[in-house]
C-alpha cells in the first residue's frame, strides 16, 4: 500500500504553474506576500465549521515537488526551459500561520495565512484549498452527527459511496469529528484509526438459511458477531434467529455482540428489537441501525428514544450531502510588504486586507463570546466593530482572549508541535472546543450567527485602499476609454 | 509523480475482509458465485446514466494484493493466520462482464457482472462500488452541462472545490462525458488529457495596476493570454484594458487569445464585452465565463444567447452538487450455481436472480428504444415485460439488438480490446451513444421514463424464488419462535 501522490506538485490548477512561470519570467518569484484562507458561509445552513486537514496540507507541502517525468510533461505541454529548471529544485519555503486542527471557526475569518514568495504561495494554492475545503466540510457534516446523537457510537460505511479517493480523507476528517469507526480499512492503516465491519445480505444469501448464514459466522467470530437481520424479515426471522445464536454462543460462553438493522422503520423495529432480546435475556446485544441516515434522521430517532446503540453512517457522511463543497478561498492580503484586498461591488465579497490577528474571546464559564480580527501589531485591542457598520461596536471587557494562530511551518519545516500529532489529538481538541460553543449556534434551523469583528484600524485600511483603487480605476478608464 | 494507491486491497470495508475471512475458514473461498452491479435511481432527477469508470477499475483490481504491511495491520486487527497468509498471493482470478465505457444505461439494469469464487467476489465490491458510482455521477454531470452548451467548449475547474483526491478521478469522468479541458495539471499528466488554464485575481493585485498586470503577462504569453477582466470593474477597466492590450499585442504580431468573466451578470457582460471587442477588431478573441455554473445557468446563458465561447465549471461538476452520490449496490445474483436473488417488502427493492443478458433495441434511425433483460440462455426472446405487471408486454419486432455486455476481464487478466483503451474512445462512444438517445430523455424537467423490460421467464424465476423463501422462512420461524 503506498501512499497517494508521493511528488505532490502537478496536483495544481495549470493558472497556478502558468502564473508561477510569468512571475519567474519577470524576476518576481520571490517577491514577498501573503495569502488568507477563509470561507463565506458555513456548510449545511450551520452555525460553525470544523477546521480539518490541517496535517494532510502540511505533509503534502512538505512533499510538494517535481519528478523529472512531471516536468517533462510540462514541458511537452509548452512551459518555458528556465521555469521548469527552477521547478526541478522547488521546495516550498515559506511560513504558515493558521488555527489548530480540529477549531470551531466561522465565515470570514482568517483561519490560515500563507507567507512567503510569490511563486510559491501561489502554487500551493489548489493543494490547499482541495485539503482543506473537504476534510473542513466532512469534520463539520460528522459533529453535527456526533450533536445530535450524544453517547451513541458512530461509524463511518461511505467508502463504497464516497467520491472516488476523496473517501481516504473522508474518513479521516469524519474522525476529527465524532466518528469512533470506521468500516475503511485503507484509511484505518492510514491514520492509526479502527475499522470495523458487520456482514452484508450476500454472507445471508450463501447459505441455504438465515439460521445457518448466522451460525457459521458466529461460529468463526465468536465475540465479534454482528448478525445482520433485515434479509428475509426481521421481526419474524431475523431477530429470533439472532436470538437463538446468541443462545448457543451463551452455552459455549460467548456472548453475541450486536444485530444490525438495514432496513424498515428503525424506530420502532429497534423498540421491537430491544424488547424481544432483553426478553430473551440478551440486554448486552447492541443495536446498529445504517440505512440513508444523516443528521435529521438521527435526530429523529434519538427524539423517538429508538434504543439504538451504533449509527452506521455512509453517503450523507462521506459526500457531505446535500452541500457538498465547503466555499473556501485564498486570497491576496500583503504584496511587496503592503496590504492588499480584492474589491467588489458586492461589500460581503470584499477581503480584508493585511497581516491580521484572529483572537477569540470567551466568558468566565468559557463559552466563546466573539472573535475579533485586527492588524497583526494591535496586540490589545479590544474593541471590535461590525466588519461594515461603523455604528455598531462591540468591546470585549473582563473576557479571556486566545489568539487563535500558531506558527505551524516555518521557512517550508513543520513546527515541532505539529508533527505528530495525531487524529486523536485534532478530535480531542475538537471534542473540549464544541463544549465551548453555546448551544444556539449548533442548532440546525436558524442557528445563531456568530459574533466576528473587526478593529477600527482594519476598517480604516479597508476604506483608504477602496479610495485609493477608486482613483486608479477611474484613471485607468479615463486612459484607455 | 505516483499513481494513488499501488496496492488497492486495503481499499475496501472491513465487513468485506471479515466475510472473506470466514469463507475461508468455511471452505467456501472457491464456491462459484456473481454478483451484478446496478444502480436503482438516476442521479439529478435525470433520464439516464453516463457509465464510467470501468478502466479506472479494472485497473485497480489489477493491482488488487496485500504487502506485508498490510497483513500486519490486518493481524493487528485480530484477523486469522492461516486467512492472512492466503491474502498473501491473493489475486482476483474471476470474470468480469461489462457495458462499454461512455455507454448510457438505466435503473435496474445488471450494467456490470463479476463471477468468480466468493472471496474474491466479496472482496471487490468497495472498489467497484467506490470506482464506478463515482465516475458515472461526474460523466452524467458533465453530459448534462454539455446537452445544454453545444458547440460550447466545456473546461472542468473543480479541482479546489473536489472532494479531496476525489477530483483526480472527477476531472477524467469529466472527459468522458464531454469536457474537453481541465485545470487539474495532475489528472491531465495521468490520464492523456490537455490542461488549461487563465490568471487568478491575485495576479492583477500584484501589479500596481490592472493594465501593468495585463502587459506583463501578456509579454510572457503572447498568444495564450487570457486576462481575467472583473477584478476592479469589468466594464469600465477590464475590458477596455484587454482591448488596449490585444492592441499593443497585434502590433507585434500576437493575437489576444481571450478574456474571462468571473462574476456579476454573464449574460448582460458577455454581450456587452462581445461588442466591445468587435467594435475594436478583436472578433476573435474569446470569451470565458466562470463562477459557480451548473447545467441550469448553462441553459439559461444558452437561452439568453450570452455569446460565450468557453464555460468554466468547478464545484457542480467536480461533486455532482446536488446529488452527490449514485446509489449504485453490488448483489448476489448465483450462488453454487443456482439464481439467487435479495428479497425486500418493498418490490421495487428486490434484485434480478441469475446470470442476465442485456439487450438493446434501436429502431430504423438508430435510436434507443427500449432494453431487455434477459436469462443468459434466451438470446432469442424479444417479448419483454414490465418487472412488476405480468399485463404489460412489448414485442421488439423490427428492431436491431445490441447485446451490451462485454467480457472485460478474463481470469482476472483484462481483455486486449480494453487493456489500451482511452478517455478519448469512452468521450468519443458517450458521444456516439448520446446522438442515438431521444431527446425526451435527455431533458432536465420530468424526463420521460427509458423502457427496460424483463423477459418473462426471469419473471418466473423471482416468482419461484420467493415462494420457495416465503416457504423457508415460515418453517424458519416457526422453528425459533
Amino acid at each position: 500500500m503506498t501512499f497517494p501522490i508521493q511528488n505532490t506538485g502537478l496536483f495544481t490548477d495549470h493558472y497556478e504553474l502558468v502564473m508561477a512561470e510569468g512571475y519567474f519570467l519577470s524576476g518576481l518569484n520571490n517577491y514577498p506576500v501573503a495569502f488568507d484562507y477563509f470561507f463565506r458561509k458555513n456548510s449545511f445552513k450551520g452555525g460553525y465549521t470544523v477546521f480539518a486537514g490541517l496535517n494532510t496540507l502540511l505533509d503534502f507541502i512538505s512533499n510538494f515537488g517535481f519528478e523529472d517525468e512531471d516536468l517533462n510533461f510540462l514541458s511537452l505541454n509548452g512551459f518555458d526551459d528556465n521555469f521548469l529548471n527552477y521547478l526541478k529544485n522547488f521546495r516550498f519555503r515559506g511560513n504558515i500561520y493558521s488555527v489548530k486542527e480540529g477549531e470551531i471557526v466561522f465565515p470570514n475569518e482568517p483561519v490560515i495565512r500563507v507567507e512567503g514568495g510569490l511563486a510559491e504561495t501561489q502554487l500551493i494554492e489548489t493543494l490547499l484549498l482541495n485539503t482543506i475545503n473537504f476534510q473542513s466540510l466532512i469534520a463539520t457534516k460528522a459533529s453535527r452527527m456526533k450533536y445530535v446523537s450524544e453517547g451513541k457510537t458512530l461509524m463511518d460505511f461511505g467508502l463504497r459511496r464516497a467520491q472516488g479517493l476523496g473517501g481516504i480523507h473522508a474518513t479521516r476528517a469524519a474522525a476529527i469529528g465524532g466518528f469512533e469507526l470506521t468500516s475503511n480499512v485503507y484509511s484505518a492503516s492510514l491514520f492509526g484509526l479502527k475499522s470495523s465491519g458487520t456482514m452484508a445480505h450476500s454472507w445471508i444469501q450463501n447459505f441455504s438459511d438465515e439460521l445457518e448464514a448466522f451460525r457459521t459466522f458466529a461460529k468463526h467470530f465468536p465475540d465479534q458477531s454482528i448478525l445482520l437481520v433485515d434479509t428475509y424479515d426481521t421481526l419474524k426471522s431475523g431477530i429470533p434467529n439472532a436470538i437463538q445464536i446468541a443462545g448457543e454462543l451463551r452455552q459455549k460462553g460467548a456472548e453475541l455482540k450486536g444485530i444490525r438493522l438495514d432496513s424498515g422503520d428503525l424506530a420502532y423495529l429497534s423498540k421491537v428489537a430491544r424488547k424481544m432480546l432483553d426478553k430473551a435475556g440478551f440486554e448486552n446485544v447492541r443495536i446498529v441501525a445504517s440505512n440513508q441516515l444523516d443528521e435529521h434522521l438521527i435526530k429523529s430517532l434519538e427524539a423517538q428514544h429508538a434504543p439504538i446503540d451504533v449509527y452506521g453512517v455512509g453517503t450523507a457522511l462521506a459526500t457531505g450531502k446535500n452541500d457538498p463543497a465547503l466555499d473556501g478561498v485564498y486570497k491576496l492580503a500583503m504584496t511587496n510588504h503592503l496590504p492588499s484586498m480584492k474589491f467588489s461591488e458586492n461589500q460581503t465579497k470584499e477581503t480584508l486586507p493585511g497581516i491580521k490577528s484572529l483572537s477569540r474571546f470567551t466568558d468566565q464559564n468559557n463559552q466563546f463570546v466573539m472573535d475579533g480580527i485586527a492588524l497583526d501589531h494591535e496586540k490589545e485591542t479590544i474593541r471590535f466593530m461590525h466588519p461594515f457598520d461603523k455604528s455598531k461596536f462591540t468591546t470585549m471587557e473582563d473576557m479571556q482572549r486566545e489568539f487563535l494562530l500558531d506558527c505551524v511551518m516555518t521557512e517550508g519545516e513543520i513546527d515541532s508541535r505539529f508533527k505528530n500529532l495525531s487524529i486523536s489529538d485534532s478530535s480531542a481538541y475538537f471534542t473540549k472546543r464544541f463544549t465551548q460553543l453555546p448551544e444556539e449556534f449548533k442548532r440546525f434551523e436558524n442557528p445563531h450567527l456568530y459574533k466576528v469583528g473587526i478593529s477600527e484600524k482594519l476598517f480604516e485600511l479597508k476604506t483608504e485602499l477602496r479610495k485609493r483603487i477608486n482613483h486608479e480605476s477611474a484613471t485607468n478608464s479615463g486612459s484607455t476609454a
